[in-house]
C-alpha cells in the first residue's frame, strides 16, 4: 500500500494520470464541450459534431448488433473499439465515469482479433470483438483496482480476475474501468480519489452506485456492455438511475473470484456481478456466453449449472410489491408500478400482492452484516494514506466488531429469514415473480440516495432479479407529491424531501422483476414477457 | 436448557429413559446376551435364536429389496418396521448405538402406510414403508436432539428438520435416533450423556464418529439405511470403521435445514448429510429420492439441480493418493489401496498420482474454522449442566475467539486453497476422481482415533465422495508394520502405536472415491465402476 503519502496528493496525481491516459485525439476540445449548465448530455455526441457518422452508428448500436457486424466483417473490431474508446473518453470528460483507460492495449487486442478472423475465418468466441467495460474492482494484471481508496493507488493487480480471463477467451475487448464509491459501499459513485460520477441524463443527479461509473458510461453510449457488482443493489440502483438493464444473478453463476472487495472475505451476504446494457437481449447474450464458458472449471464456488433454456409461461403469476412499509416510493415510481401492473393484467397475467412483512428484518440483518468486522476492513484501507471517512461511510466509522460467536448467531438469523421468505413465496401457489420498485426514486440529487431497501432484501435472500426501464418517465405534471401523506420512516421523509419533479422531469423510471434463487434464465425470459405486456398496453393506450 | 441439574444425574436419567423406551418384548433376556468377551456380535442375531427366520430375512435385506417387497405386498411395512425395531433394540443392548427409540409411533406410521397402500393401491412415495434411522441431530418435533450434551436433555425440538419432513412425505418410517460424540466433533461416538458406542464387528474398537451410532446400527443389521452428517469426515469415518457405504455430498443437494449443530451458525466449512447403508445401490436410491423431492422448494440453501443420470465412462482417469505426507495409512489400508489400484489398472482404467501438496494447509484451515468462536458455542452447551469437557474436546477448551476481521481473512485463505485445489485437479486433463484412504486405520481401539486428515480435506473443498469397503480385510499375517519407517508426524506415530493387527484381524478396509464439487451422481456411478473392477480382479486372482 502507498503508506508514505497524503491521500489528497495521491488522489490528485491519480486523477492527472487518468487524464493523461486518454490519448490527445480523444480529448474533447474545450470549446466543443457542453456548458456546465447543460444537464442532459446524452444528445451531445450527435449534436457536437465531434463524432463521425460511422462512430455514432457504431456506438449507438447494441452489443448484439455489434457482434453481428463484426462477425460478418461489416465492421472491424478495431474500428468498433476506436469508436467506443472515443465515446468513453467523452463520457469521462462529461460525467467523470472512468477509473482507468487503456485504449492502446484495447486497439491492439482488437487488431489481433481482426487478424485472427481474417486469417482463420473463425471467431475467437461468442463475444468476438465486443468492447466491454469493467467496474473498477475487476483485477487486471498490472492495473490498479483502487475501489476508491488512496492507499490502493499504484498497487497494480498481480493477476486477472477470473472473469477477465473468461472474457478475453470469449473474444471481448477490455478498454476501460469505471468509477465506484469508496469500498463500493455507497449507492452513489463518489470517492476521495476520483471524485463523483454524474448522470449523463441529468448531471445534477446521481448515476447511482456502486456500479455508477458503468451506468453513466453505458447510458452515454460509451460502452455497449459493462460488468458491475451488487451486494445491496449496486447493479440495479445505477441501472435504474440511468434507465438501462441489468441482471443481478444469484451467487454461483458468474465468477467473482480474484476481484477486489472493500470488505474482503465477508461471506454472510454474497457480492455478485452481472451485465449492464441498454437492452435485455444484450444482458441475456452475455449471461449465456459466460455460463457456456463453464466458470465452475475455474472458480470452485461456481455451480455446475449449464444454461437452461426457458420457455416463458404464457400466463405469469406476479406478486406486486408497491410499498415496503419503510420507504414509500416517490410518485413516478408508484405510477410506473401501477401502469406496468395494469399492462400485465391487460395481457392476461395474474397479479397478486406481495406482503413485505419480512423486509424490515432482512434489511436490519444486511446492515449488521456489512459492519460485522467493526469497520476494520475499511479503516485498514483508509489509514495508510490518512484518508478521511466520507460522510456516507459513517456507519463503518461507528461500527463495533461483532465477534465470531455473534457472527454465527447472525448467520442463523439470516438463514431463518431466508427460510421464511421462501416459505412465503411458496405459499402463493406457482408464483413466478415479484414486481417491485428497484429504488424509491427515479434518481436523486447528488448526496440524497439514502434508501437501498428495495434492492437489499434480494441480496439477503440471494434471489435473481432484472432491473428494467418501465417505459414511464418522470412527468412533473402527473407525478406530484401528495402533501397529506405521513412519512413511514426517516428514509421515507428523506425521499419526499429530496423529490423534485422539476429537476427529474423526463428521467426514466425502472422496476425490478425478481425470481427465486438461481433462476437467472427464467427471470430474463419473464422480463421479455413483461416488456411485451408494457408495449402492448402502450399501443392500446395510443 | 436444563440449567438446574448436575450433568451426571441428567445423563443417568436420560439413559434410564432410553432403556425404558425400548418395549419389554424387544429387550434381549440377560441369559441370551453374548458374553462381554465376544467382540464380533454381528453373527449374534442369527445364532442367538432370538429372531424368527422372517425377522432375519427382513433385517438382512437391503433397502432396495425391502422397498420392492413392501411395494409388491410380499411384506407389510408393519412387519418390516417391527423386525427392525427388534433388531435395533438388540443393537442398542450390544453396542449402545441409539439416542432415542420411538417404536410404537413407528409401528403406527407403518400401519398407516399399509392401510394407504391397501386402500388406494398406491405407494406414498419412493421410500414407502422403509425404516430409516436418523443421527441424533435431526430434529423431530417433540423429541430431544442432545448431540451429547446434558444441557440439551429434555429440550424437545419444536419442529422437524426439513429432511425429516421430506422423508415422511416419501413414505419412510422413522423409528430411532442414533448416538453421536459431544457436539458431533469427535471421530468416535462418545459423550457424557449416552456414553460410548462400540463397533459390532469388534466391540473393542470404535464404530467411528460422529455418525458412529448409525454405522454401528447399520452394520449390526438394525437399520437398512440411516442418515448421518459430515463436517470433517463424520459420515465416511464411521462408514469405513464398519465396512458400509456412504455418500458425502457437496453442500446444496440434501437439506441440512433445522438440524441441531454443536457449532450453530458456523458456515466457513459446511456440514452436510448423507445416507449410510450396506450397498451402493441403497445410497444411490436414497440420493435420487431426496433430489427428486426438490429440497430447494423448502430450503433456500439447496440448489435447484435435478437428478442427473450419469453414464460412467468405460475408462476412468483416477488419481491415487496413498500418503498425504502427514499420516501414513496403516498396512491394511495401504494394501487395500494397492490392490484396488491394481484392479483398476487391470480393468483398463488410467491411474495417475495425486500430489497432496495442499493437504497440510487445508487441514490447518479446517482446524482454525472449527474453533473460530473460541469454543464459546461448546462452552455454552456444557455450562448449564456443569458438564466437563471430554478430553477429546481439549482444543475447544483451549481455543481463542478469532474476531470477525480475522474470520474474513480465514475465508480468503480457504477460498484461495479451494481455487488451488481445483487448479491442481484441472491440471490433470480429464481427471475423473481421486482414490484415497478414508482413514489411515481400518478402525482403532477406543480413544485412538486421532487423524481425520484424509476426509477433512474434502470438507474444506466441499467435494463429493463415496466411502466404500474395498473388499480387503485386515490380515494379521500380511499386514505387518514395517519397523524401520520414520513417523511423519505425531499422528503418524499414533497410528503406528495403536496399530494392532491381532485385534483388527478380519475387519473390513474402506477407501474413498472423491469427485469434484457437486458431482454426486457421477461419484456414485464411478464407485460402481470401481467395485466392478475390484470384483473382476478378485475373480482373476482366484
Amino acid at each position: 500500500m502507498t503508506s508514505d503519502g497524503n491521500w489528497e496528493k495521491i488522489a490528485a496525481a491519480k486523477r492527472a494520470a487518468l487524464a493523461e491516459a486518454i490519448p490527445k485525439e480523444y480529448r474533447v476540445p474545450e470549446q466543443q464541450l457542453p456548458p456546465e449548465s447543460q444537464l442532459d448530455v446524452t444528445s451531445w455526441p450527435k449534436k457536437s459534431g465531434w463524432f463521425s457518422s460511422k462512430e455514432l452508428e457504431i456506438t449507438d448500436s447494441t452489443a448484439l448488433q455489434i457482434l453481428e457486424k463484426v462477425a460478418s466483417k461489416t465492421w472491424t473490431s478495431e474500428e468498433v473499439t476506436r469508436a467506443f474508446c472515443k465515446r468513453a473518453a467523452a463520457a469521462q470528460q462529461l460525467t467523470n465515469c472512468l477509473s482507468d483507460a487503456f485504449f492502446d492495449e484495447a486497439i491492439e487486442s482488437a487488431q489481433a482479433l481482426d487478424e485472427h478472423l481474417s486469417r482463420t475465418g473463425n471467431l475467437i468466441g461468442p463475444l468476438h470483438g465486443l468492447p466491454i467495460s469493467l467496474k473498477d474492482n475487476f483485477n487486471i494484471k498490472g492495473k490498479d483496482s483502487t475501489v476508491g481508496f488512496a492507499s490502493l493507488v499504484n498497487e497494480p493487480a498481480e493477476y486477472n480476475a477470473t472473469l477477465v480471463d473468461i472474457l478475453e477467451k470469449l473474444g471481448a475487448v477490455r478498454y476501460c474501468k469505471t468509477n465506484v464509491p469508496t469500498a463500493m459501499m455507497i449507492a452513489e459513485s463518489v470517492n476521495n480519489v476520483f471524485g463523483r460520477t454524474v448522470n449523463p441524463l441529468n448531471r445534477k443527479v446521481t448515476s447511482g452506485g456502486s456500479s455508477g461509473g458503468e451506468s453513466a458510461l453505458i447510458a452515454f453510449g460509451g460502452s455497449p456492455l459493462g460488468i458491475g457488482t451488487d451486494i445491496g443493489g449496486s447493479l440495479r440502483i445505477p441501472a435504474a438511475c440511468t434507465g438501462i438493464y441489468t441482471l443481478r444473478p444469484s451467487f454461483g453463476r458468474f465468477t467473482t473470484q480474484r476481484c477486489r472487495s472493500g470488505l474482503a472475505g465477508q461471506e454472510a451476504v454474497a457480492s455478485v456481478n452481472g451485465p449492464m446494457a441498454r437492452t435485455l437481449e444484450d444482458i441475456t447474450l452475455y449471461s449465456r456466453a459466460i455460463i457456456d464458458a463453464q466458470p465452475w472449471t475455474l472458480d470452485p464456488k461456481m455451480l455446475p449449472i449449464p444454461w437452461r433454456q426457458v420457455e416463458p409461461k404464457k400466463k405469469l403469476k406476479i406478486a406486486v410489491l408497491s410499498n415496503d412499509g419503510i420507504c414509500l416510493p416517490t410518485p413516478p415510481v408508484l405510477r410506473a408500478l401501477k401502469e406496468t401492473t395494469e399492462g400485465l393484467k391487460e395481457a392476461g397475467h395474474e397479479i397478486v400482492e406481495w406482503d413485505p412483512k419480512l423486509h424490515r428484518k432482512a434489511l436490519e440483518l444486511l446492515g449488521r452484516m456489512f459492519v460485522a468486522d467493526g469497520g476494520k476492513s475499511v479503516e485498514a484501507l483508509l489509514a495508510p494514506a490518512q484518508e478521511p471517512y466520507r460522510p456516507e461511510m459513517q456507519q463503518y466509522e461507528d461500527a463495533k466488531e461483532l465477534g465470531v460467536l455473534d457472527m454465527w448467531k447472525l448467520h442463523l438469523e439470516r438463514s431463518e429469514l431466508q427460510r421464511q421468505y421462501l416459505e412465503q413465496w411458496m405459499s402463493h401457489d406457482d408464483l413466478d415473480a415479484i414486481l417491485a420498485p428497484t429504488t424509491p426514486y427515479a434518481s436523486v440529487p447528488h448526496g440524497d440516495f439514502k434508501y437501498v431497501g428495495y434492492t437489499g432484501v434480494y441480496n439477503v435472500v440471494d434471489y435473481s432479479a432484472v432491473s428494467f426501464p418501465s417505459g414511464v418517465t418522470v412527468d412533473k405534471a402527473k407525478d406530484t407529491l401528495a402533501s397529506d401523506l405521513k412519512a413511514q420512516s426517516e428514509f421515507c421523509q428523506g425521499a419526499r424531501d429530496s423529490y423534485d419533479p422539476e429537476l427529474l422531469h423526463g428521467l426514466p423510471v425502472s422496476l425490478q422483476l425478481v425470481a427465486q434463487r438461481l433462476q437467472e434464465e427464467k427471470v430474463l425470459a419473464m422480463t421479455a414477457t413483461v416488456l411485451q405486456a408494457i408495449k402492448s398496453a402502450g399501443k392500446a393506450n395510443l
